[in-house]
């Protein structure tokens, strides 16, 4: 049985692709282990590509008021809420490997109300769902309801960027029928020592 | 009075900014007479706005299947369906500029199946919508019908990308308040030699 | 290239029409400049455009505690959330004569919220969209909140009653394929004196 | 117990009504055995009930290739699909008389799919639902679907003017809280001769 | 004219029936005096047969902070949401029945807000349409509500395990296209001594 | 840290439940090798337990044209639909292990349409879906669309049935905040002999 294709384009090899670009694939590769499908399916564009992954590090990697488990929070929560199955499954485990838990990416790819978080996360996730799903009904309330928790204006520009980004994400995934990695499936979830 | 803010965020000033985006802003206040809101507002966050730029020029000065002014239908049409003013009224000018069409603009933003465009238009700005609105639900068939209107699976990257980054585009302008230049609401408008 | 038709039905010549809808028409040309479209093709019909002429006139016309701006307002934002074009573009002009603003039309059919409007102008369209998309969850608490902004009763019926009547208007312009007179997508767009 | 309000309005004496609605409403109670709440709550706006039952009167009594019952379908199905109580109870009664049936009324205000009707007035429900709901989505395809079953481009007006007219009503009914007269729960349930 | 058939699939003769279901039906026909339609459909697979109405039993037999009416409301409203003429006309019976009231059946079936029932009860039926429609958004703070009015934890366990029943029963009854018996839908709605 | 609640209501203790159903208990335990929490959660009213389970069986464990991983796709599938946790938890274990497969809940939880299934399995979940989510819609060709697919009206009644059940049990989970036993996140996810 063939492997089964990872995006409804085709996935350029990694000799045919800019020096730039195959770089920063080696780079994952390295500190993965493996090469998260996003990179080879997008890689399709080159231009893209390299705007996509600008645009994942300027939100992502950012100093924030938000911990990297949090960012991540709010991709598998966003993506739970389009049904994107590669970002909940690919952002599900590096979720799951930042927050050291094993059942969070779960829970609030589904509901976060009920999820094993904070009040002040909960409130995060509410108002990046509604940029998500609704973002022509936010209203000073909202930023109000978020200043209560402690955020500040700059931590509200980081949650609505990433829930942002991540429609674009989802929306491309989506589109080219982006494959998961069978990796990402697995990690995060057994004990540390297993 | 004065003048009514164009983001609940700090707008930067020109003179503070990086050189390689002032250049850019420059660039297109002499183009186009003014500079868009959108350039001044998103300068707040450097790293972000050049990677959204950067995106933007991927996606939309691409050679392609489509023609300028229909990939601005495309904004359009969507930015309609995520009711984001900012995007309306701005790319509503531009469309109204390419299309040498002072009716389209606001035919796409309400209801694409009446207004004056191709039935090729049409079936374009359907599946623009599927991506922008239920983008899950996706499916072969609806990569034929484009087929059927003489749509490579290029140019249908290209419209899905297009409806994708303005996913975002939308929800950014709608969490800052991302006021639209009172000029772009005439632009366009006026017939010729008027 | 034949003129577009602006009905789905046909459309009478104004010599066949019936004397009171003919000086009705002759009227509104005469104030106006031009026959809008709805009068024309909602002519097919003589007993209905009587109605629905009477209708608008009582809802439209009535002394009441709302400005004829804030009446059009109500159209407008209405229309936009029943994506009529017909009504968006014909009463988005009258908004801005009457307004003598033109970035007010586009600003509420869009969203109502970031609107430059007064909050209790905000609270009226709040309103007015309930009526048009959820009536049955309409709630005492709603008539208090309308109250709280200096609106009688006598003011809500009012509010009411125009989201009702387009609710109405909106889904003929729909079914007839009404099309909006090219006059009306410049009209109030330029600054007094151009 | 004081009998339950019948509208959120006050509610005219018919002594105090113009003699033209006056008229009207003895003729109707004349004809019914009582007077509906209809009459009585849209009294307080002498203009608009004029304007309201001239339009009622235009399309509903109007020579048509719809017969009385189907005609009353239509208000049933849309005013079940918008929620309202008046219409569903007091339409539901006259649709009850009209079609000799005791049981179809409920049947098409809960779901037209599976009631006792012909297949070309599933059609036309189906029809009339789009446009109560969702009108800007209405296309070529749907008029053709109705002339497969034999109605007319005016036929289509009736079932469209219908349902656009009950979406006013409809939402009149809500916003004043109009209440159905006890008479309309039972009227048409009797078989013949009880 | 043959009778209309009661469900989409073979409806079982009683005496081909096992003994405790037959026993059953025989005690519900003596009650009633004719067989609710639910009982022969549903018949056709004995084993859910039994399951469903020991389920049904435990959840509206049960001793509880609920009266008899009260549990029929909950069936009534979350069945109209559900659009299930079945449950809508057959429990609409029963309520009219354990009310003593030949309106209220109707009213909360259509908008339980304006219905003629306490605070209480209106409580009641808006978190068991949460329930029905939206329950991954139940909340601490719906429960609390509930307590406000007097409501324990095991009511509204109570509520919420009618709400759940009735999701199976309702979507059970549009699969299978059940049938109302003609008898409900005039049970309850005469006066006494009528 | 004390151990998260598993339900919103009191959890009886193993001893203090009737024989009948701690043997059930005990059995699924010696099976399992843990004891699942919708057992211990549902106990806590007794014949709502053994309705649920005798429900349960009645539907999932009948002789049927579906395999038992075809059930518990339709588990997975309406449970992701209805946002409940434990269901897409803990059936998206099982589904995994009688699936032997380490993928497909995870797939068919977010959208069946993109998932490693056959044809006729997708075209089963379409309809399980359309059961959940909007019941009163199913039409005659959705029975047609599965005859031609190779399933029997009774194959039929069992997908329905499934998915009617879980919109039950979804509704129950989500009213009582039942949570997932941690063991089911990683069960079924190693490759054999890891």
């Amino acid at each position: 049985m063939p492997a089964p294709s990872i995006s409804r384009y085709p996935v350029p090899k990694l000799e045919d692709l800019p020096e730039e670009i195959r770089a920063r694939i080696l780079e994952v590769q390295e500190k993965a282990g493996f090469i998260p499908n996003v990179f080879l399916t997008l890689a399709h564009r080159p231009e893209e590509f390299k705007a996509f992954f600008a645009y994942h590090d300027a939100v992502m990697l950012r100093e924030s008021g938000l911990t990297k488990a949090e960012k991540e929070m709010i991709v598998v929560a966003t993506s739970g809420a389009n049904d994107c199955l590669y970002c909940i499954v690919a952002h599900g485990a590096i979720l799951r490997v930042y927050a050291k838990d094993s059942r969070v990416a779960d829970q609030v790819a589904v509901n976060y109300r009920k999820a094993d978080i904070s009040d002040r996360q909960r409130a995060m996730l509410k108002f990046a769902l509604k940029v998500a799903l609704r973002s022509v009904e936010l209203d000073e309330v909202d930023y109000q309801e978020l200043h209560g928790h402690g955020f500040s204006d700059e931590d509200i520009w980081d949650i609505g960027a990433i829930a942002a980004f991540f429609a674009l994400s989802n929306r491309m995934a989506n589109l080219i029928a982006m494959r998961p990695n069978d990796e990402f499936y697995l990690l995060g979830r057994l004990p540390k020592g297993a």
